[in-house]
């Protein structure tokens, strides 16, 4: 009836030409960012199997009710484990496809709350008697520690465990309605068992603080709660986030658990109710760090996502001017775009690499602390809190910014891009609140200062103490003699694109800043925290991305592949570099020795522009290829702007088709409300009854 | 049988406690941000019928499906329309009591597209014919312009109306898959009739370019899609926002409507097929324009509420530090809390100001357009395209920012500032993407420019010249002669408090914005686009609120009243100029006399901070005062943590209580999924089946 024009075929063949361009080896880019070939063959394998499996199927879930989706997901979670024991998965399959799933479920808490907390604090006998049943799933774990009156103030818990020495157990009790255990995820329906954070009280009164209990909450016969805890379901999130996820609320009555079930590894309590001290206090900072450095990588991944949908549609979506082919230009070529959508890009390779090796400084770090070494702890701990922060709030920046370079058809659920933001947006305030971690940031940086300038902050440091400055704090170094000066930048480009020399510029802006707080930090301004735990940290990070690039060379790629990859981490410094500028003009630090004149152009800051320009530029034709590497199916991405094929407004009408609103031709809202309203307007305008308009 | 502590009766207390501290006049200055007594009192009357209606009651909403939300919306409007007759309303009640609604709804595209560009542009025959059964609803209509291919490009949408002489009659036609109208408010389901934007082709072949076309569009018998025509809804958005609207799609297939639909007012065809010139072409951006100042009120009186939430909760939440009372302390005494929301609260009383301004400037328009006059035309052209997108990009920021400044609960869907955002997000892409406008923004610039300077930008203009510049441009005279120099700062805050300073500033960074974009323009970097329209518009904003603070001393208001709103306003525009300091560097704006020396700090933005910082001391103890003047009911604002009692812990553990996945103790998915999950795990521990983990 309706002539079919050729948008798809030109969509098409749109996508097929920019992959023709791309001068970068896929294959190749695929297995260095997916950490070799074994890696992505593992997880191609995966998806191949899942997304043919009706379970995990994608297509009714955007109208699902909450309860529903809730079931989905643990539909889902069954039949990986069910599928797990029927093709033999590893356990690293298990969690591979797990991490495939893009709902967040229970069960993630379970593996990476409840289960390594568990595994780290439990005494030998609790390990024997359950660490089987949690890998195995027997049992199904949460971790309550947030209450409904304080989240990460740990401190101000009011939970309580009593012992009560007679019968050698705890008694577990929320005393208020502030100490109800709140946001609790897989609690609410879920979990059979839980770990609970809850101050210890000794029977002389005594008040030792939060500590860890192993608490059964759930009947394994009848899953019904057991007697004393009240439980449910908090309710739904914003923008319809985590809806499969069960967080949870509960309250305790006087719950008693035999006093083997605390989690008694490093402290303990005597039979008659003596506290035993722990041997290293800060170990149990392990799980939050392990959560913390995953949550980069899993930045790195859902930036990722958004860069491929946005720059997919880009690369098919044609308006404005018209080109050479007679046709609108591919949106993929305007500078108002591509200088968006690379910097995202960039940042997502950046952050997939750099989560990679915070993961290998973690197990190396729980090696040591596991034989008593707890060294590295701190170092660590200095660099996940920045980094906490700045990978969650840039990732969701960069999730809002793909999804708004998509104009209109950006906010259509079929998008893709809001869903991954809906589950992404509460890092910013979970895992440490991000102002709160700015502090610790701050604090970190700030006990470096003053360890290397003494507490006065004007004492010098030997050169043996520079030399030993670890990675946290590397950009000290530049404060410790009054003849260091820094760079000279070029009047020309060359600086701008000079690695070396846009790492020392974020040094110094770091090491200023610090010094900037050390001096005013009796009467702080209010934006100075954030100033410097972002200032530290992209210091840090830009030094990791200059070993990066160093580390292009053998990797295995061939030297196209390497310069390519070279000017998209570079890009990732030049961006970073612009976003800091209010800082570098501040101390001083555009320091430009013959500045450029273009036309009147009385901006200094003009030539790091042009230059981002023209490395956006020069990185458009490979913007496919890069987005390709990252290796993801039409299932994983589940987006009909973001196809592979390119073929953007079929997929948009076949999926406005599947609308249930669509079912029925007059809606039931017809005969309820539409209809009676308009039989009234009619009859007023005819003026049969009602008020005069 | 759990105890019941006293966080509640903590909660009222400090929120009675900060009302008595505030030391405004309440209702003065709720009056005042009203517009007056008149209109405070109006909208009361209405809150107060609408809030104990049930079919507004809000308590289901977060479960429905999208289809029940539908539906539940048009029983709203219809239940709008039958009180409007029962209790008499006039029209204007009916306006305010559907603005109180906060879902978007499919009649808003009705009365905010549809009805004002049809009485803008439909002959008299037309508007004998349907103008009052437009007003009564007798029919319900929308605008179709959008396709699936195009949106604000306007120029290449490819739906064609056809001159057909013989019968006189067009023929509708969507020639492809792209040109399906798309996005259409109220289309999918709901409308009766529609304006439709199609290319003119006239008989001998000539393409005239998107008229406008008025088309029935389904039976107003049977509400069925009448013949040729194809429609429904587009599907969910992200975020779940716009749930109860529904934006649709439509194809036509050759329909024939007569000639007397065309909206002929400014372009007529004859008989015989002949166009007429329109006299004036332009007038019909006169609808745009009328909406897009509507934005600026809108995202004012949103960012209120986000406003009044999260102070509200940031003033009975304690955390943290113990304060004088043995508490913890009320966060929103924590500079890092109140110097993040009192701008917020700052720029929605700004807003709101700004935007009542504009549709009095909007409204004496359209009375000189009426009359054939264009001359204010250009004018609120030039200024509506920068501030749509400054208005639209602060306000989802801000509301953005207010959740999270509520911690882990702001996430919760009970805190009601994620569903705003939902609804608000769509305003940076559409009525014009944002990126676009500011195009738009820059090209009224530059034409300002050279309209004073002359096309080589080097002429000097005449005094008088100078004296004629209007309000968008009034910038501009800093250029006018190379004697003028930015003002020199004390060192002290006595220049940062200063609000014609603070204007100044914003105004020469403007204009030498605009100076550079016209030296660079044949080779602009990526972001010069957006630096430009955000500078000239916040010159425009700055000196607004200049006059706002000058009109304050004869608004009525007692002196203190005048104090504290004269530093809400100063506090909107310093934290202006903080987020301009980057370009105030750039162009050696900051020209700091006797920088001041705190400690060694180095940084010449610390004066600036500081200032920020004491306003923001200084306002925290008004905040609430300032939140209630803004005059929300508890069934507006829909939000557990923006109570007015303050209680919200209660108010959060009720709501919880209302998740349907608490109506079962023992969900669905127990025997479906996790059953069988757990029972496989118990086995495999056992060791009895499956492989080892």
């Amino acid at each position: 009836m309706l002539s079919n024009h050729d948008a798809s075929a030109q969509n098409r063949l749109d996508m097929t030409n920019a992959r023709n361009a791309t001068s970068i080896d896929v294959l190749n880019v695929k297995q260095y960012i997916y950490n070799g070939h074994e890696e992505w063959r593992r997880k191609e394998k995966l998806v191949e199997i899942m997304s043919k499996d009706p379970v995990f199927d994608k297509s009714k879930r955007e109208w699902m009710t909450r309860t529903e989706k809730y079931s989905r997901g643990l539909r889902m979670v069954n039949r990986i484990h069910e599928l797990g024991q029927i093709l033999g998965w590893s356990k690293q399959d298990t969690t591979i496809a797990t991490s495939l799933l893009d709902d967040p479920l229970p069960v993630s808490l379970h593996a990476t709350a409840f289960e390594p907390v568990f595994l780290l604090q439990a005494s030998q006998e609790l390990l024997d008697k359950y660490a089987g049943m949690i890998a195995t799933r027997g049992i199904f774990g949460c971790y309550l520690q947030t209450e409904l009156g304080h989240g990460s103030n740990v401190a101000a818990l009011e939970t309580t465990a009593t012992y009560i020495p007679e019968t050698k157990e705890f008694d577990i009790h929320s005393p208020t309605l502030t100490s109800s255990k709140w946001w609790i995820g897989a609690l609410g329906k879920t979990a059979t068992h839980g770990v609970v954070q809850a101050k210890l009280l000794l029977p002389g009164g005594e008040d030792m603080g939060p500590h860890l209990f192993f608490v059964q909450l759930r009947s394994t016969e009848t899953h019904k709660m057991l007697p004393g805890i009240i439980a449910g379901d908090i309710g739904p999130k914003s923008f319809n986030g985590f809806a499969a996820t069960d967080n949870g609320f509960a309250r305790f009555d006087h719950v008693r658990i035999p006093k083997e079930q605390m989690l008694s590894r490093f402290a303990q309590v005597t039979d008659d109710g003596k506290y035993v001290q722990p041997p290293h206090a800060k170990i149990s900072y392990g799980g939050m760090l392990y959560i913390r450095s995953g949550m980069v990588t899993t930045a790195g991944w859902v930036t990722a996502k958004a860069a491929v949908i946005s720059i997919r549609y880009a690369t098919v979506r044609r308006q404005g001017t018209i080109g050479a082919d007679g046709l609108e230009k591919q949106i993929i070529s305007y500078p108002s775009l591509h200088t968006r959508l690379l910097p995202i890009l960039a940042r997502a390779y950046v952050f997939i690499s750099l989560g990679r090796a915070l993961s290998q400084s973690f197990q190396t770090m729980a090696e040591r602390l596991s034989s008593g070494d707890a060294s590295l702890l701190a170092e660590l701990h200095a660099t996940t809190s920045g980094l906490k922060v700045l990978c969650t709030t840039s990732s969701v920046q960069d999730m809002e910014n793909a999804r708004r370079s998509m104009g209109g058809h950006g906010y259509s659920a079929f998008s893709g891009v809001g869903r991954f933001y809906a589950d992404l947006i509460p890092s910013v305030t979970y895992e440490g609140e991000n102002f709160v971690l700015d502090q610790q940031a701050v604090r970190a940086a700030l006990k470096a200062f003053h360890g290397l300038f003494g507490a006065e902050g004007r004492s010098r440091p030997s050169s043996s103490t520079i030399a030993k400055l670890t990675p946290s704090s590397y950009y000290l170094r530049h404060l410790s003699s009054p003849t260091n000066e820094p760079p000279i930048l070029k009047g020309s480009d060359s600086s701008w694109n000079n690695v070396e020399i846009l790492i020392l510029l974020l040094e110094w802006r770091a090491a200023l800043l610090v010094h900037e707080i050390a001096q005013t930090v009796q009467d702080p301004d209010a934006t100075i925290y954030q100033r410097v735990s972002k200032g530290t940290t992209e210091a840090f990070v830009g030094r990791r991305v200059g070993e990066m690039i160093g580390g292009l060379t053998n990797s295995g790629l061939n030297a196209n592949d390497v310069a390519v990859l070279s000017r998209l981490y570079l890009l990732y410094l030049q961006t970073t570099v612009e976003s800091a500028l209010a800082d570098l003009l501040s101390f001083g630090l555009l320091r430009i020795e013959n500045p450029p004149r273009v036309g009147a152009s009385r901006d200094p800051t003009r030539g790091l522009r042009m230059t981002i320009a023209q490395n956006c530029l020069s990185l458009a034709p490979e913007a496919i290829g890069l987005t390709d590497a990252l290796g993801f199916s039409d299932w994983e991405l589940d987006s009909a702007l973001g196809v592979y094929d390119g073929n953007v407004y079929q997929a948009l009408w076949d999926k406005a088709q599947t609308e249930p609103l669509n079912d029925k031709e007059v809606p039931d809202a017809y005969g309820e409300s539409i209809k009676p309203m308009l039989s009234r307007g009619r009859m007023m305008a005819e003026g049969r009854s009602g008020p005069k308009l």
